[in-house]
């Protein structure tokens, strides 16, 4: 939902010069009254603006656009998603719990020319590693969840698809492949990453 | 935003009718239609309502009360927290990578008496299961991250108080303690429960 440039004046009139009535704010507009009680409508009930009787309207705080939930979750993946860290299939167990550290991630693209194999994360590491046997021998080729079984999205998916996809499969996070050729894998997009995008836009509105 | 009543039976209006002008809505509230002009500015601005020029309104199937994402971080701590799964100092730290595949979660709390001694992630586990050594005579004391090094959160906190410490300090759950006292462990808040959380809300509006 945005405001328009009209209500967004309105709120800079109010900033400035509060408590005002409407009155006033219509002279400073050249405008009448009645033409902007949509105006006022729309500014109080988004909580912009509060209204005190026989004072006038005052600035809360809150910022101009009040971001809708909605709107927020229709964000392309492509946008917020980060580069993924790939490992070859040969690589040993050893190596890719080595990796994990080094990079400070928690799940691995096992790749061959950018053509996603398949993905080995903290927690099939873990499963291997507290089994024992000699990790450096063993490829992560044969602890990896392997493509077709894995769940992937699209670059131009919304954000929305991807929360889902991500807590309905119990995932940490989510090959992004390239929306027109569908194969290339082009990106990763993480819970973290997810959470990071709506922590840093809420923080935005403070 | 909650919407008024007025509001809310235009929507019903439409819905029942569409398209419809804004003068035969008028006429079923027996109210006049400039009466109505920051009724249909507000449900057009937030998406609710589609209108079309000299055809009329139409419900884009967009529910009553638009979400604002600035309510939904608001949210308490307390509403969506889960109970965590505890373990002793003295177990194993063979035992407690068992404990996190059969309750399939990421994170163990270290406690006694439901006083939090501490934390063992599956990123501790990985780390010390890599490195070899008898894992059934190694305590989880030995590995675990300690208070007061830990970083915690009230019941009582906002879900963006909490979004904001999962993400700047970098971890996947956060112990929650008992508003009162502060030292009482009552619940757990991971990144999943946050997000599953904002998807679930996301869905509802559909």
């Amino acid at each position: 939902m945005e405001l328009t440039e009209r209500q967004k004046k309105i709120v800079e009139i109010v900033r400035e010069n509060e408590p005002i009535s409407g009155e006033n704010i219509a002279k400073k507009l050249n405008l009448s009254r009645p033409t902007l009680r949509s105006d006022f409508a729309i500014l109080t009930m988004t909580g912009i603006l509060d209204a005190r009787p026989k004072v006038g309207y005052f600035y809360t705080g809150q910022t101009h656009d009040p971001l809708l939930f909605d709107g927020l979750f229709e964000t392309k993946v492509a946008e917020i998603m980060i580069p993924p860290i790939f490992i070859k299939q040969e690589s040993s167990v050893y190596d890719a719990v080595t990796m994990l550290f080094m990079y400070d991630i928690g799940t691995l693209f096992v790749a061959e020319n950018q053509q996603l194999l398949g993905i080995v994360s903290r927690k099939d590491l873990l499963r291997t590693t507290v089994t024992g046997g000699d990790l450096n021998k063993m490829p992560v080729a044969m602890i990896m969840t392997r493509m077709p079984n894995l769940v992937t999205i699209s670059s131009e998916d919304r954000l929305l698809d991807a929360g889902y996809k991500l807590i309905e499969h119990e995932i940490d996070s989510i090959p992004v492949m390239d929306a027109v050729d569908g194969i290339t894998v082009v990106g990763k997009l993480s819970k973290t990453s997810v959470l990071r995008h709506f922590v840093t836009e809420a923080m935005k509105q403070k």
